[in-house]
């Protein structure tokens, strides 16, 4: 009796401060950043080359060469403790096979060959060389050809993309449309130039994102993004309301004071937040914080010295292997955590191998880091782009074993117009790698209902 | 005026609340821990060599060979950010020096005889082979020995205590008694074994060196411990409260229940908790969190995924090296952070290059690491040492650039015969290898003080 008096005088309360956020919490003028921020060195302002020109992925030999030897060289690693999978971190017995795939059975000039299928340009965007795939559809002339800029995120690469871009690229039964796609690596990632100047966030790298789609010829276009991706998108979609005609995302995240205290309100009564049979990926809190706890380790350091744990990421290929496989572990599905050869065999070894020589073949990694410092500095929390809402139609498809969840009702307190969410029973954080059929399918849908909402047929 | 009664009512509801918890949080018996419990490998069981063996750090020459390789090899660490210091990390412009002195300059062969300057041995305890220095001091009959343990931590090492032993092992000008000292490497640091299956916290190691100094003839002693060396001999001045005589430690810190809540009501009214000279290095809690987020990420890894990030620093030589020289950078002086060089000037390159070779050799950085992840496991945290308070006399040498400081209200709900703290005005975390005179001096007063509170003089 007494708890259910506590219970319903929180319920109150909570929700008395909940109304007011509301009114307090979402201002409505996005802060404006700088559209032509440089990036390069300062030196080359106003001299860059401004072409598009086309570029491929190389393994030269020399490289290959080093990698060998340098997997072949690696230290043995400690043994693992006792009756331990992954618990610790990447189990160093299930190390060893990965090892020996990468040096002797990785076939790199194959890989190669794979990696440069679909066209590849590099353009110098506010002083930085930005590297996208672009794609365009072969289709009739009845069918309308959308444009999609895909976003990715870390540990990830364009790679995760290749086995979608086909499907996407091609017209799908029930649809008048099919997407010219645009798949730029993040700046500091793979082979796109990094910021030579602390401060190029998330949003920061949005603008680019928008400076590149408009130097391509595109004035408004479609999104998608998950893990970084979707934190780029998400300002996109704040700053340039206007271009961005839709965003899909999957991983659709908002943090605010309004979403906190939502989220905290549905600690107390889930009803209220979340359908019943989605609760358990939210609640309870304390198994929340207590998954941050476990998991976020990488994104505290990442965030405050990139550079030093970089230099021994960058030296060492097994270490990288270790240090990247262990997301695509436990972010693919958590209980992998348990296992002995972490469950990566949701991936080809291939696929894995070539996302991670992304990184490896352009020693990106520190660089790829220092977003995490970016996007948590003092100066880019300040700007706080999700207080503001956005009006651009929203689809989230929300995969099993994601990193996070959140309801539509707490979503649309900054996409007011999210049209609506794909709950999967399968599936995680790299959901266009794992399950390019599934996300695919979504995506498609989406964004007919994106044009169907702006009242678009066959035009753009 | 409504800030003054808000202030004084947060002042008595706090107070309240520190009263009660005083009465609730501090019970009275600490947990028994099995003395015997075994780490090393089950079949090793009953079958140990329990002699001391005499042991001597070997540079072997397909070591030496191979480092030297893999230091040339480094991979061309990326540029750091433009008009950066430390601030996301080692910063790689800092980083080339060190490497050319490593492979190229550092004299593997002086410096092996160097760290072979004192008898080291190894002993099984509990299945593990622990490795320590032993050094007797040569004075006269008249002139008493008193044993000291002294504990290193992470990631430090045996070395740290190299300059300070010859003036502890002496008879120092108003002193009867020199000292013999026992420095152990941790287990799973440098040459001591690691243990083979999780839960060997700094409560376990309380034990294993409590196990090691009755196996050495020991049966009272003195103990000395800084970072991980003073959260075991924490430990075991709660467990072993008569065989520790007294505690000297250069980094005391206690965590409890009732030491936060004395901390919070130091953040309204900070002169009721610590001298008004000494406030800033507490306060404002907001700098102090602050501090927390921006340092502590390696913690925050190495408590979740020791095992991930040891294969990448085992593996580079480079990478252990940015990894480790962060922490004596940041650690002696948190103001080294905006400097190019990360201030490392306060150590030779020899001391620091000597520590690191304790985990290169060793191969040990991923066990040393877990040591995290076993202190912050839920059975070890709930074992809850700092709940009891402890008998045993206890110093605390306090540096100025020490990560945290607590003062001796604080201090003394834990240790209630907390009998005097020295304030520095200097030095760092890892003071007796900065400033040994300064150490070795406290130390000595330190001893003295116990020894007059005991009621001794000459005997022990």
């Amino acid at each position: 009796m007494a708890k259910m008096l506590f219970i319903t005088l929180m319920v109150l309360i909570i929700s008395g401060i909940v109304w007011y956020a509301a009114k307090v919490f979402m201002p409505q003028s996005p802060p404006q950043l700088d559209l032509e921020e440089w990036w390069g060195p300062k030196e080359l302002k106003g001299k860059q080359d401004r072409s598009i020109r086309p570029f491929q992925v190389n393994f030269s030999s020399e490289l290959v060469t080093d990698l060998r030897q340098r997997l072949k060289n690696h230290r043995p690693a400690v043994q693992p403790l006792e009756e331990v999978g992954f618990q610790y971190g990447f189990n160093s017995k299930a190390l060893a096979p990965w090892i020996k795939y990468w040096a002797e059975e990785y076939p790199f000039e194959e890989r190669q060959k794979f990696l440069n299928k679909y066209p590849q340009y590099k353009v110098n965007v506010q002083g930085l060389d930005i590297h996208f795939i672009r794609v365009k559809p072969e289709v009739s002339d009845k069918v309308s050809v959308v444009p999609l800029l895909l976003m990715h995120g870390w540990p990830g690469s364009v790679r995760e993309f290749y086995e979608a871009i086909p499907l996407l690229t091609k017209q799908q039964d029930g649809y008048d449309f099919a997407f010219e796609v645009i798949v730029p690596s993040l700046p500091g990632y793979g082979f796109s130039d990094a910021a030579v100047r602390p401060g190029l966030g998330p949003a920061q790298i949005g603008v680019i994102f928008r400076n590149l789609m408009k130097q391509l010829g595109f004035k408004q276009f479609y999104i998608q993004g998950g893990d970084w991706g979707s934190g780029i998108a998400g300002a996109m979609t704040v700053l340039f309301p206007k271009e961005v005609l839709g965003y899909h995302s999957n991983m659709l995240f908002i943090s605010n004071g309004y979403s906190q205290l939502r989220t905290i309100l549905g600690a107390f009564i889930p009803s209220l937040i979340v359908e019943p049979h989605l609760a358990e990926r939210m609640y309870p809190l304390s198994k929340f914080f207590a998954y941050l706890m476990e998991e976020f380790g990488y994104f505290h350091l990442q965030a405050t010295k990139p550079d030093t744990v970089g230099v021994a990421l960058s030296d060492s290929p097994t270490g990288l292997l270790a240090y990247i496989l262990e997301k695509f572990s436990s972010w693919t599905k958590f209980e992998n955590r348990a296992s002995q050869d972490g469950g990566l065999s949701k991936f080809t070894r291939e696929q894995l191998i070539d996302n991670l020589m992304m990184y490896w073949a352009s020693n990106s990694v520190t660089t790829s880091m220092r977003l995490y410092s970016e996007a948590m500095s003092n100066k880019n929390r300040g700007l706080g782009l999700d207080k503001y809402t956005t009006t651009v139609p929203t689809w989230a498809l929300q995969a099993k074993n994601e990193l996070f969840y959140q309801p539509p009702n707490i979503l649309r307190i900054k996409f007011t117009n999210l049209l609506g969410n794909t709950v999967l029973d399968d599936g995680g954080h790299f959901i266009a790698f794992e399950l390019p059929e599934v996300f695919v399918k979504d995506v498609f849908m989406a964004v007919q209902k994106f044009r169907s909402w702006h009242g678009m047929k066959t035009e753009l």
